[in-house]
């Protein structure tokens, strides 16, 4: 079974978008009326995906796409965690409609809400944060949640992951079942670009966090995903590793019984390392269609975001592709396995 | 000829890092007394590097290293800008010292007085930084300048390195004919590892600034080294292609007239897909050596900074060989290049 790991509802209805810009209206100006969303229909929701994500996950031949709230417009920087709740909620509410269309085809990753209540980490700083991951999961049905390591939108002022300040979060993903994908969002600078650095520069800090720091000793069955290819890291790997036998620290190694890395590497050199670096059984099929990327190759004329063509001209096991496609992303998202065993697949 | 294009002074002796704490106990407490730089012997530099950098250089069959102060410790995030000037006058100096010492062993590349007078660019936040950039190259006769794009230290405050306020620099880098390495310091928060994240994010995200606006129709001629094997871009380059597409600006190919990677790659797999996705005209080989990482992949048994020998394992013909190793760095460094030829090397 084919299954994408990484999709974003990227092309939601405009009500979505528009509720969204009366919230910030209102933050700018109190003044401005309360954002409300306007009603969406199903047929808007189905036409929302059939014609993107669905057309083109069948195109390609995959089955089921994992499938989360846009991520840039996450926006955890923007400061009042009372917006930022109503935004999750109304974003992850869009997405279970969709997984509940389509049930074969998609299955919901949540939004967090996570903005601080005083612009930075302290006591009960995640209640609502995981309040939402609670409701996503037990009442959504959502299988994988996605957390923002930088709330602020690349000042990282937050504590790394493997700080106590975010214990509270990594055991209510545990009692879940639920993996983490490590995903920021949107920036408060122009100086470094979403999807063209901060996306990537998170994945890597956030790995190089727990090659510092344990993380793992404390939650051996927390699961992280580190999408877009890991960042920089499987290109880094001997860095990784020469850093951490300088701070004494275990080798990054290790760290693979608990993280794992998608395939959202968009040309045949990087897919071949990420493959020739990291074990098979850490990787994870993923395209994030529609994404960051849009288009095609003019060269080669596949898609830019056609993960599954590179992977193809992968040298590797039939066992080893059955885990890339699929079978990685069922051990690692159990809540998915459950529901796909529920439909007889 | 083999130039170790990335080389720090790293173990500089003991007085220079006991200036900077003094300069720094006096930031914190303004009673303490003055920084002054105890005196350091001609005998004291010789043992630093001949037991060091010179040493493994001459093991490994380097010829010449370009050498830099520390970048770690450049600390522009440090809110004094009369101390980072002092502090930069100092390391040069003592940069200077050695490759005067060892003139066809080392050549110096400048740390710069990059802290903004009032915690952010405004008019004339520059004038110290062209200053010591003049003295370096004019009096201490150093070929290259590190920049740092992010004086922050990892919060990101300052604009794009393509915003009209970075061409003051710009303008002096290209009139002095030296190229600028784009080489970040350490950070202000524990979440971002120096070495393990910010230096790779740094690379990435400048690089995402050169693929969203036009630098170098401004600057023709000015060339920047991107260090670190270029962060995420080579394992990402479709991300960069496709994103540069959809933002419809030019293939990031056409960067690669003024835009270079060194080879600061510490594993065989990220230098083979370095080569393969870079053109070897803007490939420079370095080591950072002694930098990030220290000793040896107990595996292999091979210095993670031995980054020549995973170059001699990658195939290429003899020209781009030669290029690689040390005729990029000739040719992007043009003052280096006419120092060797005075040197009839």
């Amino acid at each position: 079974m084919i299954i994408d790991s990484h999709g974003h509802y990227t092309t939601a209805p405009g009500q979505l978008d528009a509720f969204r810009t009366a919230q910030l209206a209102r933050l700018a100006d109190p003044s401005a009326p309360p954002a409300v969303l306007a009603a969406i229909s199903d047929d808007e929701l189905r036409a929302s995906v059939e014609a993107n994500q669905l057309r083109i996950m069948r195109e390609r031949g995959g089955e089921l796409m994992l499938f989360a709230p846009k991520a840039s417009a996450m926006g955890h920087h923007v400061p009042d965690p009372d917006v930022a709740r109503a935004w999750a909620e109304a974003s992850n509410d869009v997405v279970a409609r969709v997984t509940a269309l389509y049930p074969e085809s998609f299955a919901g990753v949540a939004q967090l809400p996570q903005t601080p209540p005083d612009g930075a980490p302290g006591p009960g700083w995640l209640d609502a944060t995981i309040a939402e991951l609670r409701r996503s999961v037990t009442e959504l049905g959502f299988v994988g949640v996605l957390v923002n390591p930088d709330p602020s939108g690349s000042r990282w002022t937050a504590p790394a992951v493997t700080d106590e300040a975010w214990s509270p979060l990594w055991e209510a993903c545990v009692e879940l079942d639920v993996p983490a994908v490590v995903h920021v969002s949107g920036t408060c600078t122009t100086a470094v670009h979403p999807l063209g650095a901060h996306y990537l520069n998170a994945d890597t800090t956030v790995f190089m966090q727990l090659v510092e720091n344990d993380l793992f000793t404390r939650f051996p069955t927390l699961r992280l995903v580190i999408p877009h290819g890991g960042g920089a890291v499987p290109y880094h790997w001997g860095r990784f590793r020469g850093l951490a036998a300088r701070l004494g620290r275990p080798d990054p190694a290790e760290l693979l019984r608990n993280v794992f890395f998608d395939t959202c590497v968009y040309h045949q050199p990087g897919i071949d390392l990420l493959l020739r670096v990291v074990p098979a059984e850490n990787v994870l099929f993923a395209s994030e269609m529609l994404g960051a990327v849009r288009g095609a190759d003019p060269d080669s004329g596949v898609d830019w975001d056609d993960t599954k063509v590179y992977l193809e001209r992968v040298d590797m096991s039939d066992e080893q592709r059955d885990a890339v496609m699929g079978g990685n992303a069922r051990r690692v998202y159990p809540r998915l396995d459950a529901r796909l065993r529920e439909q007889g697949r």
